[in-house]
């Protein structure tokens, strides 16, 4: 078994503390604020990031328990196979958001549209291009 | 320092032997075939999952080496931030890819549209929808 080791390179700080209440994906979440705080040995990989309009956010659903390959999603009544979901209990919980980039101060991203939990470590940040995205 | 212990759901299939002819992004990978390898024990998670039209796909990027947190993009001639851009060589090297799905057949995928390396150890599957990712 191949274990592949990765480490976060900052943490999202949002208003949603828990479960109850946080956004089901980024429909919920339009204009809620969050910022990130990347660790400042990373600062310089910002540079230019400003030009775009979203941002791509892949991080640690870090309070996601054992997964099961059968899930019940939010509002619906059958369960569901795991993969054609967003749960974020899976084998690998790796989130992903689409996120405003409002602005940058330093090693600080100003953010809308957040839907992750507070303290939601960090993997990496990629330009939104809506060619390739979309 | 936290370490993220991740390990591949199976391996992506695709033409792409290596980093010359690879199109960069999806925007060259129109109508490109490939396959994915889902390792049997997670098939069950797959159910329902033939509804979308597109998936998005996490994966390794395997072969990226070190990283530098400024770059030169492709077809570009001034290096930029790192997060600014899709460069495979991150700190933490995951790819992300949106595909059509065509069909599956038990615990293999039939997708088109891929950019990725041949070999490329999978993270993670979910659904792509509209409303949250564009």
């Amino acid at each position: 078994m191949i274990l592949l080791k990765f480490k976060p390179i900052g943490v999202i700080h949002t208003p949603h503390t828990g479960p109850k209440g946080t956004p089901i994906q980024s429909i919920g979440a339009r204009d809620i604020k969050g910022t990130i705080e990347l660790n400042p040995e990373y600062v310089d990989g910002l540079q230019d990031l400003d030009g775009f309009s979203h941002i791509i956010l892949l991080y640690v659903f870090h309070k996601a328990r054992a997964y099961s390959l059968k899930v019940l999603p939010y509002l619906e009544t059958e369960k569901r196979g795991l993969f054609a979901t967003r749960y974020p209990a899976r084998p690998n919980p790796i989130g992903l958001s689409v996120a405003r980039l409002d602005s940058i101060e330093g090693n600080v991203l100003h953010i809308l549209d957040v839907d992750m939990l507070d303290g939601t470590p960090l993997l990496d940040i990629k330009p939104f291009i809506p060619d390739a995205d979309n």
